[in-house]
Order: structure tokens, then sequence, then C-alpha cells
């Protein structure tokens, strides 16, 4: 019986752990909310922010964030019209466990870099 | 000069979460370390707590961790030997940071879905 509930919660950890991966696994997705954590942009002031992206990447990343609910379009109604983008209550919830995401990594990286070393040494052909 | 330094500051966010992405975008890394996040495993025990992983997939998922560092490979010298698979300090810190990601999707994957369902009806054509 406790080998059943443990074994879905395993199956639970696949599912949630697969939806997280659909909005975070897209390195352009994580540098506009990056971009927009800043505060709200325009379209042209993200792709300045972000080297390298290019207009149809961009466009669709935007649409994605609004369509995930995790980047808000407001239209202002100046004359031309303009648009900014901000981040929503709900992204600033995920971008504290980016941000965490970003300083295990940034503490921790040297550390797998120097298993691979060491891992590689120890398996070298003789 | 203050542009500069934001500048700097995102691709930085873009080099240090492509290199997290390497270790944690892949399903069965994360549902290897869940397992064994239990407590040490031997390979057979792990297989059987993975729902339709193969042995080919299980074996080069268990090798990546080990030379990254993540999972520690322990030979008991008994007859016949047995090996042990178990976390390490280093995927311990990485654990928490992974929990924390599931539990966001598990609070926070509703709203996600229901702002897709918004989006798409505001977005159907005529």
């Amino acid at each position: 019986m406790r080998n059943e509930t443990i074994k879905s919660d395993i199956s639970d950890s696949a599912c949630g752990y697969r939806r997280v991966l659909e909005i975070i696994s897209s390195k352009w997705t994580v540098l506009v909310l990056h971009a927009l954590d800043e505060g709200s942009k325009r379209y042209g002031e993200i792709g300045k922010r972000i080297e390298g992206v290019s207009q149809k990447m961009l466009t669709q990343t935007l649409r994605q964030l609004e369509r995930d609910g995790l980047v808000k379009r407001e239209v202002h109604p100046s004359v031309p019209p303009t648009v900014e983008y901000e981040l929503t209550p709900l992204s600033e919830t995920l971008m504290l466990h980016i941000r965490q995401f970003k300083q295990w990594t940034n503490e921790h990286y040297p550390h797998v870099q120097r298993a691979r070393e060491e891992y590689d040494r120890m398996n070298e052909p003789d």
C-alpha cells in the first residue's frame, strides 16, 4: 500500500514536471521574462535587450507567454497607440523560482564541471 | 553605463540558464533524481520506480548524472558485488529547487490553463 502511494507520487512528478518544462524549457521565454522583470517594455525595447533574438522568435515567444497568462499586453490609447508588455502576478511568482535556479547554477556549476573532468579522467581508455 | 551593466546581466542569465537546462530539461533525469530522493537504490529498483523507462535510457541517464556529480555509484564488495545509486550533497541542493518548481506547477498550472482557454476564446476567428 505504501509502495502504491509512492508510485503515484512519482507519476505526479513526471506530469507536473513536463508541464513546467513546457513553460521554462525555451531560452527565449526565460530571457523575455528576465527583460520584463526589469519593468514593462515596448516590443522594440525587449528586442534590444535580448541579443540574437529574431523578430519572428520574439513575436512568437511574446504571444505564447501572453496565452499562458505570464505576460500582459497593454495597449495605451495614445496617437499612435503604444503597446507595452509586462509581467503578471502569476509570472512574478514564477520568477522567484527562476532566479533561485539561476543562483544555484552560479554557485554550483563549477562543481558539476569539476565532477565531469574527474569522471572523464577516471573513465579514459587506457 | 547603467544599461551596459543590465545588458551583461541578461547575457549571464542566458548562459547560466542554458547550463541548468542541460541538467534539468530531461524528464528521465528528474525522475531518477526523484526516485533516489526516497533513498539509495539498486539499478533494478530504480527501473521499477519509473514507468516506461527503457534499460538503455536508464543506463544513459545514470551515467550522465554520475558524470555531473549528481549521483554516486557505490559498489559494495559482497559476493556477488552489489551496486547502489544515491544522491550526492550537490544534487540534494538541486532537489530543493526541483521540489519548489513542482509545487509552483501544482499550485499555478490551473491558472495557466485558464489563461490559455481565455486567450483562445478572445482570439477565435469570427
